[in-house]
């Protein structure tokens, strides 16, 4: 690392003493400033998401040293962008110009976890799949589990709420998050929640930062609720000749008072695009297919009373897997989906709007419509049983045109839901990507209160600005 | 009504001209005036709370006379406080000097009920029970069952934050509100959070309003979650010779991975008055009773599992209940405890700290230490598999000394439950009873973040000024 270390001698022009500050609190190896370097942390994982080009980037391993970070900032006035591993898919890691990077990384121990309270105490670092596998050891279980979870940190999961597979039975990232060890931006360090299995002292700061993206502050420790590890989930799979008599069989599972662990929708072209990447040897006839699993202690019995109601509404095929090995080989097929659209023409933008479950055949048809309009490639997966869709616009880069209309489809897509009585986003949140969106879904009053809390935590406006709003 | 109803001319030189602002927004039948009406508005049921005479009660219908109620206080910079059926614990709902008490229980129709979606949209008003009921009817479950559940109100369990005994499974009020229609100090309308599963649009200020005790805004309309009904739960009562046996025995329950949906402890105190009271036959030999109960597909295979942790715990008699009738008598028992500890004294102190479960022994061992050395008698029930205890402090509020021991004792538990790393409220909330408490528990930095959110939503402090800090 030496050879692109930063020195005091660095500060420029540009940086001014900024540098020299930060290391003045940081041990060598924190600070990087070599161009080609920083460049390498200007983006997370979305399209069409500006971003300018950082004057530092700073990889702290204690709170204290994110604390002096936040103090030389503020003495500074330059802006912090806190990332952690990039995987975020609205821009809300995008580094603005001549900011301070702070890559959480490497701050990435367990620091406990605890059976019989049921908690997890971890820093911002720790990434999703290695804190599961840990707690999975003690026989627990921490269940939000978005697609990047093998390389996803806790702490960008925090900042962007983030779900994933097991939520329609588990819940997202917000319910899993007790108390937090928030820097502030002017450096002061707060605590915010708690260790219990309840408590109402005072307004719900803790739940105020999860999903702010970093823009309120940040965390460099979080307490998290564990639970027990459930058996292990079956999974069905369902074959129909619309995906409006999917959304259906979505409709009467989730009506007949039945809890699923996972519950997905793949349509036509992302089932066509998994098996083009994987050969993975999916039904390429189905319009759409439904993906149903059940960790009870009777999986084969949840899965046959879901079969059955997939059958009433018109599934051509059900099949349930025998064993945790056919199971696993529908979930990777899901899991590929975004990867898999990805191939098909080279990039995709992936929209996110979650709309009432009972309003989701409404949103598949809208998309289609909307695919045709613009002449479009438009793969739908779903967390179907949350009615949250990821319709993903695949589009070549390099084809202005299609670019254009790759945008304009995004944009509608998102009336749409928001015409549904649905949300912008469902689990990927704002960033720079639906900035205007999330103005059109809250309205003026929301907005101006959402403004008045950033303003009351960072008055400066350093932390992450130009970010949801 | 007409007798009590306010008239324009009432105003006098200590209303000014608020009753006739008031009645120019609102119907006839809407603000009482007649001092003998609205001092019975003046407290909730917490002991040892200060509470002001109001000038006015109002009684709104809709969200545009609640609007009216803001604007005219916002004009007027008359103090708001909102109430629901005034069950609350901690004062959160008394009456300021000169204040207008907004009362919300005439806002009680329940709007929608939607088993696809598994929501229910309600006004503030609805008592808790009578949703309960109406989402029964389809097969739907709305979890939180604060004690008063036949009388609060889903406003007042909003913003309490409100818990119960199905939380250890099922989670607090917090977690069932998805949205909310919240009136603002000047009177301007807003909407919170969505009607979908999932939504991570902005700062979440769903949950800021929960808990926040009618600070920061007035909630005319809320989106709750629903879950489908599960089995009828089937419950298991244990003897021990022991409170740290009974609290080894809940530890033993936790790390073994078991999800009761009840877990509650009564100490040899609480089940002496349940006894005394109703002449229940409980065990009174016993030094603490342990209940817990599961609504499993297979709830006596997981009772017998429970049964054999709780022998190994050293439970003197483990009895499982054959049928629905006995489960239910023995939480009858349990729902009896409080107004049975009330009767031993005639009066009560009900504390609510929460600890992590893992220190449950120490607490209800701090607590005896207590109450031998003010010489009281401090019956402790508890929401076991949560921490949460309700340590109980019986007094005769006519004995002056006694008075202040009660007084002395139930602050030094709540320093107990900090030192244990507990919170100073697990489901109650602080209102005026723990105002000088949450500032210790949250510290400055956190106390001036709270304030701060504070000043955002009401710049004036007229909303329910004096509670929580």
């Amino acid at each position: 690392m030496s050879r692109i270390e930063a020195r005091p001698d660095e500060d420029t022009a540009a940086t001014g003493p900024l540098v020299g500050r930060l290391l003045a609190g940081l041990p060598a190896g924190a600070v990087l400033t070599d161009p080609d370097v920083t460049a390498s942390y200007a983006n997370d994982m979305a399209s069409f998401c500006e971003a300018g080009v950082p004057a530092a980037v700073v990889l702290p391993r204690t709170a204290e040293e994110v604390q002096h970070v936040m103090r030389v900032a503020t003495e500074l006035r330059v802006p912090v962008v806190p990332q952690g591993a990039r995987t975020g898919l609205s821009g809300a890691a995008n580094a603005s110009e001549g900011c301070i990077v702070l890559s959480l990384v490497r701050m990435d121990r367990i620091l406990e976890i605890s059976p019989v309270d049921r908690v997890a105490v971890v820093e911002p670092g720790v990434v999703n799949a290695a804190l599961s596998r840990a707690v999975n050891e003690h026989g627990l279980y921490y269940p939000p589990d978005p697609s990047s979870w093998e390389m996803c940190t806790i702490g960008g999961n925090i900042g962007t709420a983030s779900g994933g597979l097991c939520c329609v039975k588990y819940g997202v990232t917000a319910e899993y998050v007790l108390g937090l060890d928030v820097v502030l931006a002017d450096g002061r360090l707060m605590s915010t929640g708690r260790r219990t299995a309840k408590g109402v002292a005072g307004y719900d700061l803790t739940r105020l930062f999860v999903g702010s993206e970093g823009s309120l502050g940040i965390v460099v420790r979080a307490t998290l609720a564990l639970r027990p590890q459930p058996p292990r989930q079956l999974v069905l799979a369902a074959e129909f000749a619309s995906a409006a008599a999917a959304c259906d069989a979505v409709c009467r599972i989730m009506e007949g008072g039945h809890v699923p662990s996972l519950l997905e929708l793949m349509d036509r072209t992302t089932v066509k695009a998994v098996n083009d990447l994987a050969n993975m040897g999916l039904p390429e006839t189905t319009e759409a297919l439904l993906l149903a699993a059940f960790d009870t202690p009777d999986p084969a019995a949840d899965l046959a009373a879901v079969g059955a109601l997939c059958e009433a509404a018109g599934a051509t095929a059900v099949v349930p897997a025998d064993d945790a090995a056919e199971s696993e080989l529908l979930l990777q097929a899901r899991r590929l989906s975004l990867t898999a659209l990805e191939a098909v023409k080279g990039t995709t933008m992936i929209d996110d709007v979650c709309v009432p479950r009972s309003r989701l055949g409404a949103m598949l048809e809208g998309v289609e419509r909307i695919a045709e309009k613009y002449r479009l490639t438009i793969g739908v997966c779903a967390h179907a049983g949350d009615g949250n869709t990821h319709p993903t616009v695949c589009f070549d880069a390099g084809d202005a045109d299609e670019s254009r209309r790759a945008r304009e489809s995004f944009d509608e897509i998102m009336a749409l839901g928001l015409e549904l009585g649905g949300t912008i986003t469902g689990e990927h949140g704002v960033g720079v990507l639906k900035k205007e969106w999330l103005a059109r879904e809250i309205g003026p009053v929301g907005l101006e209160m959402q403004r008045a809390i950033k303003s009351a935590f960072d008055p400066l406006g350093i932390l992450n600005p130009g970010k949801l709003f």
